[in-house]
């Protein structure tokens, strides 16, 4: 089983790291973008675990390791 | 317009950051982790383009600066 955890900023949280991405890509001459935000994809391979209590594990491996959940938001897709 | 980008390590590269997370994770005793691997996802807003021309300028962006194309592989997704 594998469960896919994408970690994103919340809203309204400052981007710096956006505000880099979209001025690189503006001195590469790439102005048609006009905003960019960076998240991440964790990428878990689960074992001896069945779906329902997989997902409640995995939210808390967020809550506890994987994410801040002062400043970003979370969301647990479970794949068998 | 808005273009989805994921950013992975091309398989059999060393992956020392899920490793890492793997370890934590079996260190809080989240033991049902078998493997992890870490990804990134870059959201970019876009104007004045048509979607064929989106596509391949995201993907021109990810040659260029997104992406180290000697150990990862992408892929774009354009969405209206």
């Amino acid at each position: 089983m594998k469960a896919i955890v994408h970690i994103a900023l919340k809203p309204g949280v400052l981007d710096p790291q956006g505000q880099a991405i979209t001025g690189a890509l503006h001195s590469l001459g790439f102005d048609e973008v006009t905003g960019a935000q960076q998240g991440k994809v964790i990428e878990l391979d689960l074992q001896g675990v069945d779906r329902a209590s997989a997902e409640e594990r995995v939210e808390a491996m967020c809550s506890k390791l994987l994410a801040n959940t002062v400043i970003e938001q979370f969301s647990v897709e479970i794949i068998d």
